[in-house]
């Protein structure tokens, strides 16, 4: 049966993998076995972040190395999602995800992933692209096997960003873009899940009907993919026990019972965080004014991580926390959500 | 006896002192009452921050249009201690500190203010301010009454900037020159409250002996003062009750617990918070790496204001905070201090 | 008959004004005959740009002394026109507009103002704002005496930004309704002089339809004005001479060819300078791409003010230039424009 | 006799090569017979732009192709030299330079490279450093051809950018590192070709001693270098002709009679574009303010490349200009040079 671990390593710069490349080299993680990377880079996080584009680069060269596939290729099946911007407290990391056989065991936490078919411009922030992410979502958790969707802790993905003037997408708004891909990648998930109710997604809803969400989608949006990657984390009875993910809303930016809430549903030593939020759109918290939204000097994304991530890092006395800004759809407005990986106790790996 | 009030208003922009008149037009605060102004204004808190000095001018126009006295000399004997960047989770506010006369009562929070004579850029980050500092905090606690240092809660001090440039001054670094105003004021209320020993004090030793620190003072320093103003707050036996301030270090910017410990010491009804905090300058928190010093778009302050700031504003789940970077001698290095005043249970105000 | 003159006065920061009250003082300017101020503060130029605010409340507290009448009675009838942002080779100044009578003489620059009635937020971008900036544009144009539209050099307008997050608004985003505004002044402007045939405009086609635009308006557009303040300069036969404003296109922002134009059009001693300008939306200038639209840090006004600044100020040999992005419908579009006031060579003043 | 070949090529974004594959795949260019790639890049050109690692290791993989050596043995004798940041006007591009071998010709435009060996971080800002560069200079004049010092028409140099906080260093500041870097291989470079008297030359001379520089030292820092990389330009008798360098100083950041002198130096078809310039360090331009250095938002180097970058554009008509910040002793102090490279009337490439 097959056995989930966890790596969460440090990077010196966004062209570094050396920490993998130790591991790699001294035998504890086959190349073979990985099957999905998530990770924070020191770029901005917004369109001309190419820290992206360069861990990605750098990652499949090294794993080709190892694998004997062309670069390309793996960078076709494996899912690679970074989210730029590591301000304040936050540290620049990556979790790599592994899968390896084991004799037997019991029921634990599983993961699948898919690739959607390449999504154009033309269909971002269309139902084509709801579709695409609800089916990738179905696919990945036949590959888990994971029987039900209330057994699914989190699904991550990563949308395509778009490309800004072109006259057949949606907007010719490469920022607006990116939000719709965000918002109906959400709507694929929720509606997959059972979170959103499918007759009640339209076009028109994203963006718009914020009472429409799923506090267990977790999207990242960027240039450097062109179809929407998929990862799914939930409970299986066919893998092998030890890792836990707990899962929970924050219904405000200020929601430290939230993210503690999220740390309990996973007791043991923490393997990884992911965490998304967004600025409230009326422009206040509790009653109170923000300015995040009217910076003309820091992007909207890069102030809310900055807290988002300050406040999670405060609770895992820990920086290495995946936060990601664009929570559209993705728990409460307003909000966003938590999701902590964890060893559970008794367990060693 | 006379009794310490607080009130914590919002701004609509730096220039918005409506909420302040408004209590003044109700007969609900004297104009001649008020003592002290500390707030968080929406700029960036660096060198090109005029909205500190918009908000001054406009505070001392309207103070002066109900005392009577002229904006200048007004500005000349009121404290206001502003801090540019509401980052992340943080809303614009100011407090206000007022102090009304009053039959009896019995030992309550007091509050002395001093100004030292005018600094010139030749004497910023030299022995003369920190001697000048000391005497200003010792003459703001024997206005207050406050009869030891032990009574002492906080020292808060808007420290002159100084002038990049200048060649009489002791580095031609304008935000070199800044910090070094910070640390010798540091070095001023940490002597004078016997937090510093004297003897461990030298031009030197600023910015360079991280192991000399008060817990108890919060500097800022900005280009619109040309002396140190001087804020104490304290216990003493001749001002009446009602008004708590607990204090308490944070030893590096992850301290969630120091940031509890703050409003467990001012347990009530929360008037207002104040929290310094600084990058950690060896570039790492509990030994993972952070990227706030070398970030060539976001300025160090604001990156450190945004992450402390959500820390603090989550535990108060409310984000008027103030705020402010550059805690140099300020705290434990590469943590900082919080101050919470809250109003005694069962007091009403 | 009345004789225009224009200082153009240093500022050491936002708030000083103490250039124009030693002219004042040394009356070699009178108070009462200031008409209009137009100016660049080194604030970011966006919606958190409270520079303009702080400068515009110190000019009319200052008048407001000499002149005897309210501030805010002046602010009411005096044009101030402030662009943030002094960003590259710009240098932060303001030009003082100021007409005096005089005995006799021959066809001059003549200087009208007026005021459209308040704009509110549901106006703006709509055929109301478009007609009232027209209406202002023909009623400063009989204040000047300026005969005819061919006889305006160039017409100065400050627009309300507009509150973003209105429902009422044309739309939520601030950034576009602040877009919307300038926009719709163009069309005013355009309008009133001719340089765009009424049945072409329409709401639709305000952002939208890049041929219709005129080479005479420059418009800016900010929080801290809620009416349309109009500037208009022009030949007049009732003005005294010695004041010339030469005005031109700029077909893109490299076109050094078209700020020659403007300088060699108005020859003598350079008294002023504007200049309007916008990054090519398409993305490239000349076929070579510009990242000035996807730069997440710095914003794209501030790179546009920087690049076509540079360009102006190098061809004066002076950075005092009044640069303002934003040219939607001024000047060809992605283009923009350049005003030159020179005093006529053999007039002094 | 070699023959230079200049290409100037545009990239979508830093890890775009694709320009340059085409060339070689369509047979116009010989991964082989390049030299040197000097080019522009979108990041922000501070500490922490990856866009340059990501350009290097794409460019290496690219080559690395074709050459069969491998990419580190690759970079580490074929300089690449990139600077980050192309505000406003300017276009991300980079210029190829190769030799190939030609029967026969007359003097033309020779190229010549060196590695210093790897510069420490304890090195940088020293005497070593200072001799390490002269050397390397010398060794590149050779390696072309050149006869004599005043033959050479510009030197490239990209110094490494050294390391933050490491206590054997000069400074622990990482900017200063940096600029201690660039200075101390403008000296080197300035002594090699008898621009700078050696005996001038200090420790202590440097970023101190405005009075000593060079009109053809251009340099670079970076984090992605460890040793210092010449590229010489310069007229040698064994080359082939063909291609003509225009160089001239700016005696400011306005001197657009310095921009347009190199231009007039190399008429025809121009093949690139080097500029270097700084920030007026004193804070006036012609005696106006400039406010480049105290802006909390957008770095002092962003301005001015912004600035100079547009100055260069205009004149040239096209935004692929290699402007790079950081200007200490390479050309006139607050000024800068510029270098333009163009093919002779006459003749075809």
């Amino acid at each position: 049966m097959p056995r989930l671990a966890i790596h969460r390593l440090p990077m010196a710069h966004p062209g570094d993998l050396s920490a993998l490349a130790a591991l790699i080299d001294a035998g504890r993680l086959r190349a073979d076995d990985i099957r999905a990377v998530i990770g924070k880079t020191e770029g901005n996080g917004g369109l001309n972040d190419f820290t992206r584009g360069f861990f990605t680069q750098s990652l499949m060269h090294l794993l080709a190395r190892h694998t004997g596939e062309a670069p390309e290729a793996l960078a076709a099946r494996l899912p690679c999602v970074l989210s730029g911007g590591t301000e304040g407290a936050l540290s620049p990391h990556y979790m790599v995800f592994s899968v390896a056989a084991e004799a037997s065991g019991e029921a634990g936490l599983a993961l699948g992933t898919a690739f959607s078919p390449a999504t154009p411009n033309a269909a971002i922030g269309r139902m084509a692209q709801i579709e695409a992410v609800a089916a990738a979502v179905r696919d990945a958790m036949a590959q888990a096997g994971i029987a039900q969707a209330a057994d699914v802790a989190l699904v991550q993905v990563k949308a395509p960003a778009g490309r800004g003037g072109d006259a057949a997408a949606r907007t010719r708004d490469a920022k607006l873009l990116m939000a719709l891909s965000r918002a109906a990648a959400a709507f694929g998930v929720g509606t997959a899940l059972g979170d959103i109710a499918p007759d009640a997604v339209s076009e028109n809803a994203l963006l718009s009907d914020t009472s429409l969400y799923s506090n267990r989608a977790s999207i990242s949006s960027g240039v450097e993919v062109t179809c929407n990657e998929v990862i799914v984390f939930g409970r299986s009875a066919g893998w092998a026990p030890g890792i836990r993910a707990g899962v929970a809303p924050m219904r405000d930016l200020l929601d430290l019972q939230g993210v503690q809430a999220a740390f309990r549903a996973a007791p043991g030593e923490v393997l990884g965080v992911i965490a998304k939020g967004e600025p409230d759109a009326a422009g206040t918290i509790r009653g109170h004014r923000h300015t995040m939204l009217g910076d003309t000097d820091i992007d909207a994304q890069r102030h809310l991580r900055g807290a988002l991530g300050a406040i999670v890092a405060a609770v895992a006395g820990d920086g290495r926390v995946f936060v990601s800004g664009g929570a559209e759809h993705q728990g409460p407005p307003g909000g966003g959500l938590v999701c902590v990986f964890a060893r559970e106790p008794g367990f060693t790996g």
